[in-house]
């Protein structure tokens, strides 16, 4: 580090963060980029994981390596646990990191609507250990059923509960079928993995709720068409180690994944500033926090509103914008140019697939469906992976995958009633403030007050 | 299952209960293969999983996957407590499955020579979740060094102890040099990865005690060559968290990789039968239990000795061989056949790699070295490789490696002190009965009573 010029400290590697290091590169600025994990992820491909198509190594990247040529940063991997905004300084561990300029983008986490207690049961899918840990619970529900005769609890432990129906459901549910109906069938001896339950509940009147309706309709009939049970208008008032509760009736099961809300990590307490509902940080038109034009706040942490009004959704390519973006605000005040205008989001489209040969894509007025949506939503996946061994590795696998119907990542890697079981007993405790929150993701419908449960 | 042919249960699914299983693919017998894991996986680079250079799928594939076509094979994932000889049956759970003829494969641990305590400080290398603990652990030395400033920790977090010049030792050593030399200089920005210190101790006289000694030089040559510390005549007396202590020294070290000893799982426990000091079972020249012609134990479980009096040793080709001669005599003795003579045993050839184009291999009088050493053992461990889709991912992965120096698989996955740290502390207890047993693995010499510390 050189002392003369401005320091920088980001938090969180994600798309946000790492776009935002990456695109600091000339600035004349020192650069400090700190992760909790050593790892960049293509969150978008974690189901894929989860579903034993993919390898962890596969979709994610050593932060180090991906900027090892940028002489300016700095990678620490580090717990961050406060920031001093008087004092200028990110607490870490033993560690205080002092800024000049400060971009947080620690991402956001489950919400589980005020019970906590669901996340030990109905694990959601946002890190790479969430998407291991659903893996092994998958495959091990089909190990157990094998190795029992009694027909109740097999029915049981071959039922899998989705719960949310924006992509990363839709996702989930198509890829769990995926597995049930044409991976394991010819594996097992005593069971029939074909009698596989596939449930996918959704608390609105439909899924992918973001989408145009005629691509929910689509959705939703496709995922019928691979054997999934697609329930609308739905909602869970209870989950334990058993099943779940509707309304008016109970699902006994398995395996429960969640997928139906966010809420942001918690860097609007480290602040002390103004939050949505969802734990959100309400930034302005240039993404900084108010009153604090060095502080930024981007990606799915941040409540945003664009030039035009809009609202910024908490999808990777707006965290990417908004990381590039103050990026240009930084490096210009670093050298003493006018700051560029407000952040001005641009949405390029939305992409969910629903399984083999089937995914749907809305881009400006052009909707994709069928063999082509997937086509179009793979070539654009590997197009966005980092490195290019990884391309060349996923595009192999997903080919490979496609003419065998085999999953390669199957591997159950704690054994039964391993460590994480136990781990996964002891919920981490939502805030209790954001009962009612949710913020706007891929997954959850843009219309405020919608419970979606 | 058909009632009316004999039943064999397998336990284990490593090379040798997998070779016995599909051996007996035409044979008039069902088969139950059991292993606590859902996957097969390639021991032989397991290190290379370590040192973060393939992915755990890479070199596991599931057990079902494997046998799928193979109807006569039912598989259990479970985890066997014990066996009945006299009722003849397996306690697996909750579930007793009954044998006519029953194969035990279950392989073999590490052995800390009646210091059980060390297991939690100095990891071996044997399992799956094994490699991704050293993985985590190699990794997050370099993290941690590059986040503190007091250099003395700093030193102590660059020092790697690898315990044992067998093969297994060797391929560590040079792997972890490889990743400090090669892979990681150009990441770090506050500490040198090329100052990281790699040593490796080994008790007796040279490395590779079953090599021949101008193979056992060019070891060590090379591995010197590579920034490797091999101290051999030296015997660890302790280990503790913070380093491990020789006769007249110690090095402070922040990772201790344990590589010095195996001893056999509890089969010989399960079946009260004469065991050998390192816990394996004495067999019969057919692989049966003297005593129990329908018991059979092959692999690093068992003490065998072939026909023309030769030791078996502890490596995969011997228990494939062993696993492919139980299946005939099982085969011929549901048949009705007369059995085939005793079991013999061919020696192929020892390999080890040392690092990047660089190997040692003996072929009988033939003795390979280098960059020549180094293809060879390249070609034979893919081709040895099960499934097209591996053997291909791996050839490409190592292409890769070889041409970039780098390492995809570079994933810490449970975040710094997170629980895989906290199941380290929970060390499984040896057998005190077996302080001083050991096996003859290829990580040991061949000379009963050489302290291998």
């Amino acid at each position: 580090m050189t002392a003369d010029v401005p320091k920088v400290v980001i938090v969180g590697a994600g798309f946000g963060g790492l776009t935002a290091a990456q695109a600091l590169a000339r600035a004349p600025v020192d650069v400090t980029l700190i992760d909790r994990h050593n790892f960049h992820y293509f969150q978008p491909l974690l189901y894929q994981v989860a579903t034993a198509a993919l390898s962890p190594a596969d979709i994610a990247w050593p932060i180090r390596s991906i900027v090892r040529r940028q002489k300016n940063i700095t990678v620490l991997m580090a717990e961050v646990e406060g920031v001093d905004p008087q004092a200028r300084l990110v607490h870490a561990g033993a560690t205080a990191v002092p800024y000049d300029f400060l971009v947080l983008a620690t991402g956001a986490t489950h919400s589980y609507f005020g019970h906590p207690e669901w996340a030990a049961v109905a694990p959601g899918l946002k890190q790479i250990e969430d998407a291991t840990r659903i893996r092994r619970k998958v495959l091990l529900a089909f190990e157990e059923a094998e190795l029992i005769d009694d027909p109740d609890e097999q029915r049981r432990l071959l039922t899998f509960v989705v719960v949310g129906g924006g992509p990363t459901g839709v996702e989930m549910a198509g890829a769990i079928a995926e597995v049930a109906h044409y991976a394991l069938p010819s594996e097992f001896r005593r069971i029939d993995p074909h009698a596989a339950r596939v449930i996918l509940i959704e608390a609105g009147p439909r899924l992918l709720p973001t989408f145009p309706e005629d691509l929910s309709a689509y959705a939703a009939q496709a995922l019928e068409k691979m054997g999934v049970e697609v329930m609308t208008s739905a909602r869970v008032t209870d989950c334990d180690g058993r099943g779940v509760d509707l309304e008016a009736s109970r699902i006994e099961a398995g395996t429960l994944v969640w997928a139906a809300g966010v809420i942001a990590s918690p860097a609007g307490e480290w602040l002390q500033v103004e939050q949505d509902r969802a734990g959100r940080v309400k930034v302005g038109p240039d993404l900084a926090v108010p009153g604090r034009p060095e502080v930024f706040v981007i990606g799915d942490t941040a409540a945003a509103v664009d030039a035009e009004g809009k609202t910024v959704p908490g999808i990777a390519p707006a965290a990417k914008q908004m990381g590039a973006y103050v990026a240009k605000v930084i490096a210009a005040r670093a050298s003493g140019r006018p700051a560029p205008g407000p952040f001005r989001y641009r949405h390029q489209g939305d992409l969910a697939t629903i399984g083999r040969k089937a995914a749907v894509v809305k881009l400006g007025s052009v909707h994709l469906t069928g063999f082509i949506g997937w086509l179009f939503w793979g070539v654009a996946h590997v197009y966005f992976l980092i490195g290019l061994r990884n391309r060349a590795v996923v595009a192999f696998t997903w080919l490979w995958n496609y003419l065998t119907y085999q999953r390669g990542a199957r591997l159950i890697v704690d054994g039964p009633g391993g460590q994480e079981e136990a781990r996964a007993e002891k919920a981490k405790p939502q805030a209790p403030a954001v009962e009612a929150g949710r913020t706007r993701s891929r997954d959850q419908a843009p219309v405020e007050g919608t419970d979606w449960r």
